[in-house]
């Protein structure tokens, strides 16, 4: 008894100190059938003020990612997003009720940081978006850049993030899927969370869901 | 012929002061039948390395800038990009063979800010960008951040042109044009010819044109 005791104890301040495990989640290659032209997603771009608590399904989860940050020129490892100097300094770490992951775009996949619902570490104080299944957080890591000083590096990744969250309203906009771009939310506990080393740096985060009918 | 020398050095210093005046080009409704869809122009997306000197249809550009940064929602008045804080913060300056202009998107004009070719203030050192028809370059005047310390709002400027800046590179990329977004370019130059005021930060560019073939 004594032994379980110190088990689920140190279960409990393992969990706390680190996040638990959680499973990576294989994405699908995207469906590059689907969406509506590229018009019609500029005339349906708008920031949502609610969202469906409903699920994404797996495909509109991978599209959303492959998208939003992924390879689309396989032979060089290019992506969909741009960034200064070709630093490549941004990361999509994404929330789901089941947990914490980033987005590995090499393998297509998402990797586990810590299992739970930490949703609410991105809707913050704004209590309304807190139903989007999927919270896209992006992070810079300006290590990445080789030149220039911090202010300087700090600007183009926010830039960088900038490019990154529109792909993502702009995917929703062309797929029947809503967001809203947000430069508030926990800072520190997101930190912790996804466990930021100092060069990392949270710079925007897009709730996405279905449209709340 | 002294009043005509007196008028020529007149009309040079008033051209070098100020810009010579350059009309106004009314842009066209937007072609919502056109394009690729969201996911091919996700595919196609590839930052150019040349572009073909070729002139932009009047279409072309119409279509360009009611993407980049039009309105979307004539109800609201409301626009493709979002902005932080909803400050609409991003103007988008054209620099064309014909002059300079400012994109006032509630008339769906190009305003006239001075003629000449002064494309190479945006290609500046980088010389194989100089043929591309269109430049576009992005300022943010943070003056209409009503919150939030000067840092604060140059990054949420910074954050802003990105996603406009992507807006570019998207529409492009679902319509047969190519681009690059750029932090380079002559910065002393741009704030001059544009009339900058200090609140109106030189952010991002992007020179746009038909593939080089």
């Amino acid at each position: 008894m004594k032994n379980i005791v110190l088990f689920a104890i140190m279960t409990l301040i393992t969990g706390i100190l680190s996040g638990q495990p959680v499973q990576d989640i294989k994405l699908n290659a995207p469906d590059m059938e689907r969406g509506l032209t590229i018009m019609k997603a500029f005339e349906n771009r708008a920031s949502a003020t609610s969202f469906s608590s409903r699920e994404l399904s797996l495909q509109d989860l991978s599209d959303l990612l492959w998208a939003s940050n992924g390879i689309n020129r396989p032979e060089s490892g290019k992506r969909t997003a741009p960034t200064a100097v070709n630093a490549q300094d941004i990361d999509i770490y994404v929330l789901l009720r089941s947990g914490a992951y980033l987005y590995d775009h090499k393998t297509h996949t998402l990797k586990g940081i810590a299992a739970g619902d930490n949703r609410t570490l991105v809707s913050d104080r704004q209590t309304a978006f807190a139903d989007a299944p999927v919270m896209i957080v992006l992070v810079s890591d300006i290590s990445r850049f080789t030149v220039g000083d911090d202010a300087r590096k700090l600007s183009w990744g926010a830039m960088d993030a900038g490019i990154v969250s529109q792909n993502v309203s702009l995917f929703c906009a062309g797929a029947g899927l809503v967001t809203r771009p947000r430069a508030s939310m926990d800072f520190e506990g997101l930190k912790k969370l996804l466990q930021l080393n100092s060069t990392r740096h949270l710079m925007l985060n897009n709730p996405v869901g279905y449209p709340n009918e």
